[in-house]
């Protein structure tokens, strides 16, 4: 009998912000994995080390984090053999995934190598979504509205086009494309509808109206919350 | 002083993707208060009953669910006003939320009319779009991907021409308009890349491909996912 391949939400940061479930899997799996720079400590391991049980083999997935540079295919490859190894010996193995692992995590690239082979499954976690809205105290969409996830990272003039859409917005990944997304927001007078949030749910958590922030460039884990009429929902 | 007003996420439906801050808060609250159809149980404390202690207030928010009938502004005052005195009287109340509190929740509407006056506080919950891609096996968005948010009630041609837009979309509360979501995913051609989930996380969970529904009407907590591409995400 193979090993079962969990993809563990392990939430935003927070790590009273784990699932029931996730803490089960943890517990129960022999092998833990989980992202991590090239050097320094993995951030999905330090959500969860509350609750990681001392005797586990453990597999640092260590790949170069350089914004603009998507991880190597020969990376992954590497990761999921050493993986595949502990699943056809018959071990479960939990990679543990920030946030939620399908949607924008770096489990999929693991998922796609691994799933056919491989049972997977993926247990959903908290998304730094819900804890930026939370934390900016901004009740993101209500009723029949639009809501518009887009990376930093995306052209202006597609990230102008696409805000302007949109009843709400949630503009991931911020990191040094903060300037160009101000600049969008203050094209489209939306200023005073705009929340900046940085490390939602962690001990360092921020958050601010965006046109109060004064400083150029965010950290990677940042969101900006834009709605298009700043008292639409929930009134 | 004045009790907390809690806005709780208790998840997609599973009563083990609850999250540990979630039951700490429930547990302390002395007055525990969910979103409830006009007759019969609640979702919302049906996910979280094997968490809730004996011995609470608990207020069943009743509102009419009449598809296309939004909550009557008057039944929220009027339930503000309950939840009010509670927390005027020094006692906290934990709202339960499906899902994720400020994801297309209806506890906004309470936020809305009592944070002015009181300390409030948001735990994010997990969404039902993170258990969706779960339960489908679809990883969602990775990279600079753009991931919309549909709810399913927009107008066919709306709908047609934000699916068109996006690397990938989540089309929300399907219920009756599971016909006019599949003969736009048709007309667009993506209908191999279209996979349908409802009740995701619960018990009688279910999901298939699009292409393969044999039904004209879905429930209201379902979604159909959708991939501009179906291999791209995790390749």
């Amino acid at each position: 009998m193979s090993g079962i391949l969990y993809g563990i939400g392990v939430g935003p940061g927070d790590p009273e912000l784990i699932t029931l479930k996730a803490l089960r899997v943890i517990e129960a799996a022999p092998v833990i994995a989980y992202p991590a720079p090239d050097q320094g400590d993995s951030l999905a391991r330090a959500i969860a080390e509350p609750h990681i049980p001392a005797g586990k083999t453990e597999i640092a997935v260590r790949t170069p984090m350089v914004p603009g540079n998507f991880p190597a295919h020969d990376v992954y490859d590497h990761y999921a053999e050493e993986i595949g190894a502990h699943l056809e010996a018959g071990r479960d193995v939990a990679v543990l995934c920030e946030g939620d692992p399908f949607l924008y995590g770096s489990f999929m690239y693991l998922f796609a190598r691994l799933a056919g082979d491989f049972e997977t499954r993926v247990v959903p976690g908290v998304s730094s979504l819900g804890a930026c809205a939370a934390a900016a105290g901004v009740p993101l969409v209500s009723r029949n509205e639009v809501l518009t996830i887009l990376p930093g990272p995306l052209p202006e003039d597609e990230l102008e086009a696409r805000i302007k859409a949109s009843a709400a917005v949630a503009v991931m990944k911020v990191g040094r494309h903060l300037d160009k997304v101000r600049r969008v927001v203050e094209r489209l007078g939306l200023s005073a509808n705009a929340h900046y949030v940085e490390h939602a749910s962690m001990a360092d958590q921020r958050t601010l109206p965006l046109a109060e922030l004064d400083k150029a460039k965010a950290p990677y884990f940042s969101m900006i919350l834009i709605r298009a009429d700043a008292g639409e929902a929930g009134e």
